[in-house]
């Protein structure tokens, strides 16, 4: 049950998942908060396309409707090219109206934009309502199976939809979306010509990059955003534990966090966690604009975070933790409505956190370590032996540390071609991310100043010339992969 | 059951397989027959590695040993080359002492020699003596769970052998091997630094290659082998059911042919599918020197065969038929030993039979068909539902027809690199192999007067100059390959 996650599984999935974490929440506030994003309405029909539950077996012989969503507004020529989303762990439509990128180009290229939405996740449910309820059903959650699923799709879409049988299709996706885009070209590349992989982190496996580098980076963007910024939170760790130690302690952090209910000695390990992840969100979204990604936030959030952790680190516990709860509401109540901050809230039970748990628990096993020093979190090692029992205890089953390292090439990725890794200079996900050029064709572009996967969202006043780059550059390879695409 | 297997699916796998149909005949004759081949006896250390029985799933956690051989009599380098054979359909063993190729060239490579076997083959057995026994034993014999195996195995030897850590590894398989070696290295390329695919048939699947070209190839063979050698085994399919319309005839039959049975009139057709399937065994085979690869033959075997079919057209029945039997006893029977004929000999109940049935009725669907016109056999046209249903009641799947295309990208292969698609002009197989250049680093090679993967046997004296000057190239690309790798 997925209260019993520890901070362990947390620390492992932080911030990585939140996107299907938060789905559910964040699509409740859509609407009110429209007035904050750049959003616009997008226009797509909502399609289906029968699945098999397993494609690298023969006895489940059962389909599954896929969900995903086309718009051809500016596919008016025979052979166009199409712009395929590989949907992560989420619900699709999430994904498509915060991929802004692709409705802002698909004029130029003349592109159909497709979103197709991954198994498990919204409503492409192999098993229903079941989908979720025991191990056997769980069995057809992986990545191998997802990029099958993408490539039936895809030719199925070449052949099916008239003029489109020598359409070129370039795979595009963020975060995981971006490791199964560049995966399904390293594994399928008959059906897409090539693929933006938008922060990436397809190295944040096992022995492929040091475990503690992303909470180096969260801490980074904390050090840079204001004086004392990020000593004074690694400072809060302590005073938690200080003044979480009485009775009265615990009232006075439930009053002054407002949070939704009174907080009990054992849940402090939890409360800890919660403020964690909240650090990680902000260094996910520190956006130069306001947005509405995770949450409804300021433009450049952490700044805004900062602005209320300058104080020298000679502050009492409880005026640090003052200004820590000040910080906190920027993330989760900027807008002001927001009755009471709910410390679970990073534990619920949607189908989109337990789906990428349990994909964390099998083959997306990302090490993550924190030291205290070149970080500010409270030390934590890797311990893979524990990860695997508590999975097994979760879910009957048992990660595998190597695989995903096996089956798409590790480091060894150089024989490849036609793939772009962008990478967030801010994001800490950057961390397992692609960053410099293999080839011609394999190549790594950074944007200093852009946190998760900015250059996927849609063009804004506000956005730095490093991003309004990277763009131009990753349509001009588009451009380039396209003209050379023949496909016979 | 396997005697239930029909005409079609006999048909389907005819040739293809019988390297694994015949492995056990073939074993038992081999010391007997050692005189008549160029085999040297070769040494070896047998050795077996944990595989994941389930590599996409996580659920089945089991384990299974897979058998492989070691050879390093040559390799005292760090950092030399491996070269291992991807395992087909049978016993590892009977493919390590047919692929002298691998032998011959150790020495100039200073190469390490590993023959991996294919899982559900030879001692490989992920559930023992069970795992032919039900449908959800089976559900993992498949191309990708068996390249999963190979690209472990081989990560596994380069982390565990000393001085093996940057050895770079040549992938070298003939037939379905061929394929896998092909598909290892399209899937896996950072395992593998290029494959030699030896008469690889890759795209003899659904709508790649007219299903008609095969027995063409087939019919090629005896057609350029002597004076009306293919025109009178056209004529014979006629002349069996003439003759075998009467109870002497059948009678008659058995006798000429030395059955080892009596032939009942339900058993026609299973004897001209045997029959048949000798004409494609005879092709594959036909080799220029004396050899036991799936029979001890003399060289040129159809040379010998169609010495017997010469006489003109207008002979009886029984004349013509008389010819066919003692072509027939060439394949079977050219070293006098042979008490009697078994015509259910490629129905026998062998793992290597059954598991190559169960791959062909699952994602190995290979399209066959004859006209009797481009070809010398009885018009049978390819019914894609009736052989499903066929598969369907023998093991309780249905194969999925347009699978293999694509996961292993069909005709569009083009992105790759570092493979050679090595044809022999007699082979019927060429018929769905890849017999042009792709790209510098994606070549075909030709042997005109080749049979099945001659390119993979052991040097002779009696060798054509086409597969000498292959076998150059072979090793030239080679070792351009692993001047160039960088492995990091």
């Amino acid at each position: 049950t997925p209260a019993r996650l520890s901070s362990l599984l947390l620390m492992l999935s932080a911030g990585f998942h939140v996107a299907a974490l938060k789905t559910p929440h964040l699509l409740g506030r859509h609407r009110l908060a429209r007035s904050f994003s750049q959003q616009r309405a997008v226009f797509y029909k909502t399609l289906y396309f029968d699945q098999q539950i397993d494609h690298f077996g023969f006895l489940e012989n059962g389909t599954f409707k896929q969900r995903f969503l086309l718009n051809d507004k500016h596919w008016h020529q025979k052979n166009n090219p199409i712009l395929f989303y590989t949907g992560n762990e989420g619900d699709i439509t999430w994904f498509c109206n915060n991929t802004g990128f692709m409705w802002d180009v698909a004029e130029e290229l003349g592109a159909m934009l497709i979103f197709a939405e991954h198994r498990y996740y919204g409503e492409s449910l192999p098993f229903g309502d079941e989908s979720y309820s025991n191990a056997s059903y769980l069995n057809y959650l992986t990545s191998e199976q997802a990029l099958a699923d993408f490539a039936r799709l895809i030719e199925n879409l070449k052949e099916s939809i008239s003029g489109a049988q020598n359409s070129p299709v370039i795979a595009i996706g963020g975060s995981y979306g971006g490791m199964l885009s560049a995966w399904l070209r390293m594994k399928y590349p008959s059906v897409v010509i090539g693929a933006l992989a938008a922060s990436a982190p397809i190295w944040q496996f096992t022995d492929m990059v040091p475990c503690g580098d992303f909470y180096k980076i969260v801490t980074q963007d904390f050090a840079n955003s204001g004086i004392n910024c990020s000593k004074n939170i690694r400072r809060s760790w302590m005073a938690v534990n200080n003044v979480s130690s009485t009775d009265e302690g615990l009232q006075w952090l439930y009053k002054e966090f407002g949070l939704c209910s009174p907080l009990k000695e054992e849940d402090v390990g939890g409360f800890k966690g919660w403020l964690q992840e909240t650090w990680v969100n902000l260094a996910m979204v520190d956006y130069p604009y306001e947005a509405n990604f995770l949450q409804p936030l300021p433009r450049w959030p952490i700044k805004v975070v900062c602005s209320h952790l300058q104080f020298d680190t000679g502050v009492s516990d409880k005026q640090l933790l003052h200004g820590i709860a000040q910080a906190v509401k920027v993330y989760y109540n900027y807008t002001g409505t927001a009755v009471c901050l709910n410390i679970s809230q990073t534990a619920t039970g949607s189908l989109g956190i337990r789906g990428w748990f349990y994909q964390a628990c099998t083959e997306m096993v990302m090490p993550m370590c924190t030291d205290g020093i070149q970080d500010m979190f409270e030390p934590q090692v890797w311990n893979f032996q524990a990860f695997s029992d508590e999975c097994y205890e979760i879910f009957g089953v048992r990660p595998r540390e190597h695989w995903a390292g096996t089956v798409y090439g590790g480091k060894n990725i150089g024989s490849h071609s036609n793939i772009i890794f962008s990478n967030g200079g801010l994001d800490p996900w950057m961390s397992g991310g692609v960053t410099k050029n293999f080839s011609d064709s394999l190549v790594a572009i950074m944007i200093p100043d852009g946190a998760h996967h900015l250059d996927l969202r849609y063009n804004n006043q506000y956005d730095p010339q490093t991003v309004i780059r990277a763009r131009a550059l990753e349509v001009q390879y588009f451009k380039n992969w396209i003209k050379h695409s023949t496909i016979t």
